[in-house]
């Protein structure tokens, strides 16, 4: 029996989502052990995306393979009785044996929020990324449509990847808003595309910022994805500041 | 020299602001101490309102006495840089000597967040308190507009008191927005007044939650105002929901 599940998290206390050597804490760990004491077996959840330590989910997908049928609300409150309480399972469905959270997967969307203020927001600091300065949004913006459409973005991305195929991906949606809140404003970046490779939203994050400050223009976003050249980026940035928003099984 | 701090914290891990007995942390103990970094001696920070313990704060307002004149920037980065991340100073101004952040005071504004869903968020769960059965809005919208007004708020406050005098405030303002987020919906209860006891807030939340969930009606609300009966308001709802958002030193 194959069930769909959708997950909420604060990544601020995991090491992301994928289990790791012994000891670290991982979202698909803890969904591991809450499942063991339903299934009395190790159960492999298999979720859309790794998200990496840090980073949180609204509403990641993941699906599981069980011996026994259960309802749908009986098994999402047998879950969340054995979940620590940064982890949530806010969905239950029961799918077709067909169904993989990540190979069904037909795009992602992720939001990155920056709290653009003089001092650090105790309020908004576990889910955005700080930065002091002012950022000129309508720079970020103009920047922003650069990125839209297929491109290969080994520029923005980890050196470090298990992507031995393909690096180009379609980004459909980039989308900057900004909302002032008390002292501040909070910016969020949302982002959908047919899919991702690591680092990719903070790497266009931290160039959207580096953008924002003054420090590169688009001449250079445009030179880095034709030339590829990893350097012209900007920095990642922090992860603290990156959500996964939702998991597309239909094109976004 | 009198200056006027306007300061944000997240309550989750304070005794509240008041400063308690030895080992319990404070906001207005952090705040003292780091000016003892500045000051050399003991100065007291007077501020607008005690929040209670897990009660957080957009813009809580200070002030405090020292004996050196400092540019406001420099203030505010000095107390910053001995403050935890939890809890920072937002804004500095030099105000004249009869300014006092309590008794100055004409209202104050806060906010009661409660996440309404199936289960509890791991990210809202920190500035929100989780209900898990439907709350009907428009039950509490109508009941809200009962507390508009002058009224003896004794039902509707703790029995614990230090107030001798009257307990009659003017509430100027009761919304109940909604906001669907993820699987669920965010409603906020925003109120401001001339004055609050203490749990006032948390106990009209808690009313208007038993509204929404049909376990009290309108006449009871009328009733309780009426006859000044404790036992007839809902429950104290929990501090997590409860944010302190803007004190007013004009009329609200």
């Amino acid at each position: 029996m194959n069930y769909r599940l959708t997950i909420q998290y604060d990544g601020t206390d995991f090491h992301g989502w994928q289990v790791q050597a012994m000891g670290l804490r991982t979202v698909q760990g803890e969904l591991q052990r809450a499942l063991l004491v339903l299934e009395c077996k190790e159960t492999i959840v298999h979720g859309a995306g790794r998200t990496d330590a840090g980073v949180h989910a609204i509403a990641q997908v993941a699906n599981v393979n069980l011996g026994r049928e259960f309802a749908s609300g009986k098994l999402l409150s047998a879950l969340n009785g054995n979940l620590p309480p940064d982890v949530r399972v806010i969905e239950v469905e029961r799918v077709g044996d067909d169904f993989h959270a990540r190979f069904s997967a037909r795009g992602k969307s992720y939001i990155y929020r920056i709290f653009n203020a003089p001092f650090r927001s105790p309020l908004w600091g576990r889910y955005a990324h700080w930065n002091a300065r002012p950022l000129d949004l309508e720079r970020m913006r103009r920047a922003a449509a650069l990125f839209l459409g297929a491109h290969d973005w080994t520029p923005f991305s980890s050196a470090q990847t298990d992507v031995t195929g393909s690096r180009v991906r379609t980004v459909m949606q980039l989308e900057i808003e900004e909302r002032l809140v008390e002292h501040g404003r909070l910016i969020t970046i949302s982002i959908s595309a047919d899919g991702f490779l690591r680092y990719m939203v903070r790497s266009i994050a931290g160039t959207l910022i580096a953008v924002g400050l003054g420090a590169i223009d688009e001449r250079q976003i445009i030179w880095a994805l034709e030339t590829l050249d990893r350097t012209l980026a900007g920095a990642t940035a922090p992860a603290c500041g990156l959500t996964l928003a939702r998991v597309h099984y239909e094109k976004p």
